[in-house]
């Protein structure tokens, strides 16, 4: 078995690789390409994708991986202690990488190649009716394109198979062995907290002749000019590269681009690269998904170089990816420590307004909760009711209990009932994000993982690590980033979430942390 | 057949395709990518290249080629009048693509696998001495490494089969069905012209005490701060872009970026990108390599869209892509008529030294000859010296006719007779250039051949063009882009070199164009 392991490392390695080169495409298309490279550029892309699907699913790597994972599934059983001496020659490593090649060639081996296609043309074709459809905020000219998609991701989710609901067959590509089960429970505990909290501090802004103190408003006076300044773009870049430099983001491993929509892109531990946008207006845009990127770029940067090319050398869910990016964007990055060193030095980059603004009303400003209508550019707070309504919504469709017809009214009463406002129009509703139209059905759910993963996670490095907030307060991030090196990114697929999570922090995930973090930070400011 | 042919078309297309992907790891090696990602980047080039390897030489393939390749030959024979109806089933297009694949798969073909590995293997390896030879400037340390080289290369030249010289063999992988006996004569009726012409503006130089009248020597103070100057390389950026907007290169299918060493790197028409290295010490090496490259991209950029994938929409020759880059640099890009708009531009992007500066002084500096020992930095008129050097040493090493150790000797000595200047040592002398040690013999003499068709065509450009000087004079370069976009670009490779040539110019290539460009350009200076 030992030579039909490294068989399968070889060809791991080798479709890593061209895997790896079909991601600079990818990455070149967003930040340099010139503008007519991209009808070619579609076509170059698609022959890669072709290239590793074809190497993924030949009969050949079909026997290899059939044969070794019989044999796995053997000494497996064989690992139980009443029975004989176990077979030396599977290590526990290479029955990880089996196991989880496994998992990925059965469930792309359940769809039919038409499926595939078919699927991939819908969706690629969905994309210039849902542009439509939010560009004149009208539905129903989405509404054929999502019924034919949704249709067929029922189909998936039948080819797959799954138990209780079909939404689960979906959201398992996204998040491994997570199901409705196991997190639907702490998604009603963190509604059930929101919800009121969250029309507190509505209520609180009522009663105040100036907001600000309690954090703004977006478009009140009062916020300083913070929002709508002039922030010159080239300056924002050094200041952005500056505080990565400081969080210990390695520049010759890695680099910051501008791209429309920021995106992090690990091609392997030593190149893994970060972008962002410079909105002039608003120096928050740029640094916020800076910090958030690079937390994703850390875990990139933590994977073994050893296990390049097998499982144990990739990352584990969309769920644990995002608690990195959102750890650092929100528990490191909004905190009163992180900004203590670094506010004179946003001051000193940008005199206009900060010299003028304190240190306090700078802090309150960055954590402003307002209820709004934009996923992205809601708060930390506010932002997991974005995603639970989507997730409720998307659950339900999938399992035929609501109609399409009926997603902008079902959409606008969430709204209402969980954020307090009024939906004025779909391109604001639900309209406004890309990922139905891409297919991506089982997503949403992984943000709101990733904040509660977030959140247990940093409390348990607040308790190993003695003096974080102080280390912090110092500029100081080793400690920090070696925690999260060591608990998470070098374990690549080896355990599943659930033990990963259990490994790092001692307790199964749970909603406590996040409601502990989010009551304590905001009674504080409040 | 036309299914077979198609069948064809989609392997190329598809290889094409991968080759972009490759080519794309190459520019970001050399442009963007961080530090630390080089080796993981040279494994998953070597993957890449394996793999269009492997689906070039598959017995599929072959078998495929072989195929079509025999029915082109009926069908050629066919076509002679006397005979039977030609077969209508083969297009004149579809007969091009064939010869010329079937051309790239045979000589492929007749190397074994393991020799291709062994020469890639001591070439690699051959770098670092390479280096470490030029930097002690001491041959020995290179000489064992190139005699392996050597060998190699003599043993492919049999695996190829040749008429008269093994050194044709080589060549024809450069430059197809190029001999010898082709070229040698018009290289010697230029060293004939250029041996005397040379020592003459030597001599001149000797007998004046400035110089620089003459076009100036490269040390010498006169050159009035041009070439030792202080160039911000933020304004040669600017200043090179503004310069290349102005000759029609177009910026929303190209690029210009920075590297150590300028290149040319084309997707496909829709994507051609360029490179230059800003000398903070000298302006005229960024303004001459992006006028060198922009001529290669012009040559990419016209290439057939509707061909992508298929050598009629490859270039056809070194020797051909170097005319373009050639006819640019020297007959564009050092004439009075292209300087005379762009010189008060110049000016006024570098005050200092160019306010001082006369245009004719300007000129003159830009123009000035002077035998010197590096290739790289030679003007146009001593470089093809450069060339002529290389290729008789190569040619003769190749032969056998003379003996590695030997090279410094008679390096030097060539360089005494040709150029009249002595050799200090072999890093200024046999060790300058990498190409050697890559295994490139029969790369040198494209270089000079490069110059002799530019000489040719712009000749036949101002022929055909009726105020070409005029036009550039008012900066205006569409005639000519158009000129050499029709007469050589679109073709691809559906004409050898000297049927293209002949079509272009009306005669075959000559030494000529090219002594009379030089004889009435220098005296008209000096």
């Amino acid at each position: 078995m030992t030579t039909k392991f490294e068989q399968l490392k070889n060809i791991l390695v080798e479709l890593t690789h061209i895997s790896s080169a079909t991601a600079l495409l990818h990455w070149d298309l967003e930040t340099y390409m010139p503008e007519r490279g991209a009808e070619m550029r579609g076509k170059t892309i698609s022959v890669m994708s072709a290239l590793c699907h074809e190497k993924f699913t030949s009969p050949e790597f079909e026997k290899l991986i059939t044969e070794l994972n019989d044999a796995m599934k053997k000494w497996g059983q064989a690992q139980i202690p009443s029975e004989i001496e176990p077979d030396p020659i599977f290590s526990e490593e290479m029955a990880c990488v089996v196991r989880e090649v496994w998992r990925d060639f059965s469930r792309q081996k359940k769809l039919p190649k038409a499926f595939v296609a078919e699927l991939a043309q819908v969706t690629s074709d969905a994309h210039a009716p849902w542009v439509r459809a939010r560009a004149t905020s009208d539905f129903s000219i989405f509404s054929p394109t999502l019924k034919k998609i949704i249709e067929l991701k029922r189909q998936e989710a039948e080819y797959y198979g799954y138990e209780e609901s079909p939404y689960n067959a979906l959201l398992d590509g996204f998040e491994p062995d997570a199901t409705i089960a196991d997190y639907e429970p702490m998604f009603e505990e963190v509604k059930k907290f929101l919800v009121p909290f969250i029309a507190c501090i509505k209520e609180q802004y009522a009663g105040v002749a100036d907001p600000s103190s309690l954090g703004g408003t977006r478009d009140d006076i009062t916020s300083l000019g913070m929002t709508h300044g002039d922030f010159d773009p080239m300056a924002q870049e050094m200041f952005c590269k500056e505080m990565l430099a400081r969080m210990g983001f390695p520049f010759d491993r890695g680099r910051l681009d501008q791209t429309a929509h920021p995106f992090t892109q690990g091609f392997h531990a030593g190149d893994v690269r970060i972008t962002t946008r410079y909105d002039r207006d608003n120096v928050f845009f740029s640094i916020g998904s800076s910090i958030h990127e690079a937390g994703h770029a850390f875990y990139d940067l933590g994977l073994s170089a050893e296990h390049f090319g097998t499982p144990l050398g990739e990352s584990l869910s969309l769920g644990i990816h995002e608690s990195q990016s959102r750890l650092w964007e929100n528990h490191v990055g909004k905190s009163r420590a992180f900004w203590t060193p670094l506010y004179p030095r946003l001051q000193s980059a940008f005199p206009k307004p900060f010299a003028d603004i304190s240190f306090e009303q700078f802090y309150r400003h960055l954590n402003r909760v307002e209820p709004s209508l934009i996923r992205t550019e809601a708060d930390e707070v506010t932002y997991n009711l974005h995603i639970i309504i989507r997730y409720e919504i998307e659950r339900e469709i999938i399992e035929g209990a609501i109609a399409i017809d009926d997603i902008p009214e079902v959409w606008n009463q969430k709204v209402k009932h969980y954020l307090g406002i009024d939906v004025p129009d779909d391109a604001h509703g639900c309209l406004q994000d890309v990922h139905w139209s891409c297919g991506y059905f089982g997503y949403f759910p992984t943000y709101c993982l990733g904040n509660l993963y977030a959140a247990q996670l940093y409390a348990a490095a607040q308790r190993d690590i003695l003096n974080l907030e102080e280390e912090i307060t110092q500029g100081s991030f080793d400690h920090l980033r070696e925690w999260l090196r060591t608990r998470i990114h070098v374990h690549g697929r080896r355990y599943v979430q659930d033990a990963l999570i259990l490994r790092a922090t001692g307790e199964k995930l749970n909603a406590r942390h996040f409601i502990d973090y989010i009551t304590k930070k905001y009674s504080e400011i409040q």
